[in-house]
């Protein structure tokens, strides 16, 4: 695959003098006995046996390399760790689930990285039902802590893909996103307080429940999204909200992408933050489905576009229910909207977001897949993706766009799937250059070129030749200062 | 005032050595030159009388002193501005509307600092009805942008007391909170991108309307509550939200703050984010109301607390009516409320909303009034208020508290007024002695010293004494990182 087939070498702090690299192996030696005398045996795992479910990347994008995996239990031992390594001169790659999409979790040096994985700090601290926050390990899995909130009659609302497995450690580190953030924003939006082990080893204990704190510079976000390369996190107050009382979803079909932005304004205007999804779907998205999954198109004719609506109410389904007629029907006088299915059961509903959580995953039976995470201003939806689409299809015709996501974002998926019959890896030896040609034409409508997954290995060198040079000047001053010694996930983000 | 008998010496890096004096004077007279050639003579105001009103706070609490007020028109005559004063070095204070509570926006140096008053970069750049955002200069003030809002058919939603002279450059320097923050968050939550000059004179172009932007470290927090002490905030773009449909506001009695505490509660189950405000009242407040200014308490029996609540629907006036209307009668049936008054009319929830605002400066008619700006966990308000009252009420039995403000938030102006009788002079020599008794009581909560004013020059001894030390060391070196030379609102926070 074309984005692995750079070096590995550039993420990795070699030592090539041969004296050194006798010397660093000694101190990587210290380091372990270390290490373990600090976790147990049971707690430092050195086997290859052991390391591999660590070490690769669930798409097998990326196969890394560690010394060793530390599990560390508490935040102490994680603050211990930390000092070891800065004494030592060995690396941390800190790692919550190891779902990530751009590598940042992988380690990519034998000699000198170490995993730490957060698993076993999995504890949910406390659950503030009146105060509407939750305190919890980073290890905690996204799906726990969705649990834990609605045992206690709350809503924990950040909903991605990987919410299995994945852990809040990572949710914060990588600021993730999904198919709540039209509602309830980012990840980085529903953090009250931080706890975090700097790269010096000093601990900062920001677990704070407040919703106002005016006391100084707002630390919590220079670590939320800085994918572990500033210090660990290793517990978060997060935000808690009250449950809805119910909620309704539907699958519309749109003939353009100007009738979808003219009918998302129109929803926002009638339900504001109630509108808890809006994803693009297209109808080569429908195609795919059908043909490699169980999914139907519940919508009978065929239409170029789709959107999963969802509305949610506080106060009652019914209510949930009647805005969501209102606003299709008025849709439909309007001409935004030309046909939809409206969920009649709870059962449908699920199965209308199971529908849309397939969409990743069905282009594999198509073959090749480039995938893009693209956001621009919302408004502008409607120009950037015909616009990058038909550079793409310049560049290659028969190549199939198959475009979804967050419109409420303004964030889409523009993956690319490959043309019917080609191989699928010379296929994919175009990653950069079609990435390219999206990254160019999201630019110019002032957009982002990682509006979710982060940066990881996989877009440092994107983000180095697009990112305005004061800003990168300013993060890696800022990286500097926190991190002299660069032990702190190196190879990363910068 | 107790507050200001310390020394303004600690805000002056002065220069003591005489020969070193007279060049840094000849230094400021050449800054002087340069900064008149830049912006004209009208734009740089060095006469006492031109200077004057950039220089008294608005409470007459702070008297500041500067070698002149520039008065920049663009980005690039702040870069410009800076670039100066760095090779200059001489120091800089950004200055929006001059309504801070904590003297974060005065100079206090005839020596070495000026004023960098932003009033005349008060252009609306853009709105973006369609992608609810809107762009503006720093000196827009938050009135204006409001209105610019409303006649786009959008809500900005921050919402405070100076609204009429503040400017958004200083609200997000300050990180503004005021009554809309239990619904929208704080001035900060309101923010997608911004402008910045760096103290080496760079300009940040991050003026993105992004929802979604995972590109390495967040920056613009950085500043965002940094009151100008990091860089200056040039512009803004800012999230709009649709405008509700209908409000409906109540004024409550309670008998205790438990009862306040659980109505809140099912207020947010009932609600969510439609609840747009819930400010708590005492009895005291009431009775100063009526006894100075022409507002009555619209609650005919005595009470001895009251909330101002507010609901907000997007779909109309009758349903916000109506969620309230259940919600008090459910709050009724369980003893939760005791009385109330429903506003009939739209003229009345202004009424309400008017009742509210007075309260901070009827105090004023009671002599002397020792103010406090804290936040704890929500859900600890019952058991702290009465806590940190009783506190003050051991070292001051006579002293009345007076106190107010933002239930949602956790964040109460637990204000002290002066013993019937007393001097006010006498009263208020106490007011580090109370305040330090309220401070205590608040941070054995978890809670803040300054929930939505900031630190200035006013907290800048109690932060420093307060605030835990790792965060504080990190502070300092990003101080150092981004303003090695110390040009930047020197003397503020830190």
């Amino acid at each position: 695959m074309a984005i692995v087939a750079h070096s590995f070498s550039r993420y990795v702090n070699g030592d090539h003098n041969i004296e050194t690299r006798i010397m660093a192996q000694s101190k990587i030696q210290t380091a372990l006995q270390q290490f373990t005398t600090l976790l147990g045996e049971q707690n430092v795992l050195v086997s290859d046996a052991d390391k591999k479910g660590y070490l690769v990347e669930w798409r097998d994008k990326y196969f890394g390399q560690a010394a060793a995996v530390l599990r560390p239990k508490t935040t102490e031992e994680v603050s211990t760790i930390v000092k070891i390594a800065k004494e030592q001169e060995v690396a941390l790659v800190p790692q919550g689930g190891n779902t990530g999409l751009v590598g940042a979790q992988i380690a990519f040096d034998a000699d000198r990285q170490f995993v730490v994985n957060m698993s076993r700090m999995n504890t949910v601290r406390e659950i503030d039902t009146d105060g509407y926050t939750m305190t919890v390990d980073a290890g905690v899995v996204l799906e726990a802590a969705q649990n834990a909130a609605d045992n206690a009659d709350r809503l924990f609302p950040l909903r991605i893909g990987s919410q299995g497995s994945c852990q809040i450690g990572g949710n914060l580190s990588s600021n993730a996103g999904g198919t709540n953030v039209v509602a309830y924003g980012n990840a980085r939006e529903l953090v009250l307080g931080l706890e975090v082990v700097l790269p010096n080893g000093e601990i900062i204990n920001g677990l704070n429940k407040l919703r106002k704190n005016n006391t100084g510079y707002d630390l919590k976000n220079l670590f939320i999204g800085a994918e572990g390369t500033l210090g660990f996190i290793t517990g978060a107050v997060l935000k808690l909200f009250p449950k809805p009382k119910g909620t309704q979803a539907t699958i519309l079909a749109f003939q353009s992408l100007d009738q979808i932005g003219q009918f998302f304004t129109k929803a926002k205007s009638y339900a504001g933050d109630g509108v808890t999804g809006f994803e693009v779907i297209p109808h080569i998205g429908m195609e795919f489905l059908e043909k490699h999954t169980d999914v139907r198109n519940p919508v009978e004719t065929p239409y170029p576009w789709y959107a999963l609506v969802e509305i949610s109410s506080q106060h009652s389904y019914e209510h949930a229910e009647n805005l969501m007629m209102e606003l299709v029907e008025e849709g439909m006088n309007e001409q935004q909207v030309s046909d939809g299915v409206l969920a009649s059961s709870q059962a449908q509903q699920t199965a209308f977001w199971h529908l849309r959580e397939q969409l990743s995953g069905c282009q594999k039976g198509e073959g090749g897949s480039i995938k893009t995470d693209v956001s621009v201003p919302i408004s502008s939806l409607p120009t950037f993706l015909p616009e990058a689409i038909e550079a793409v299809k310049a560049y290659m015709p028969d190549a199939r766009p198959c475009t979804f996501g967050h419109w409420g974002d303004g964030n889409i998926h523009l993956n690319i799937t490959q043309p019917i019959g080609m191989d699928a890896d010379e296929f994919l030896d175009h990653w950069d250059s079609i990435s390219d040609i999206i990254h160019s034409v999201t630019l110019s409508y002032g957009g982002s070129i990682s509006a979710e997954h982060g940066i990881g290995v996989m877009k440092r060198e994107t983000l180095s030749e697009t990112k305005d040079p004061a800003s990168l000047a300013l993060m890696r001053q800022i990286k500097k200062t926190l991190d002299p010694n660069g032990i702190m996930n190196p190879g990363k983000v910068l």
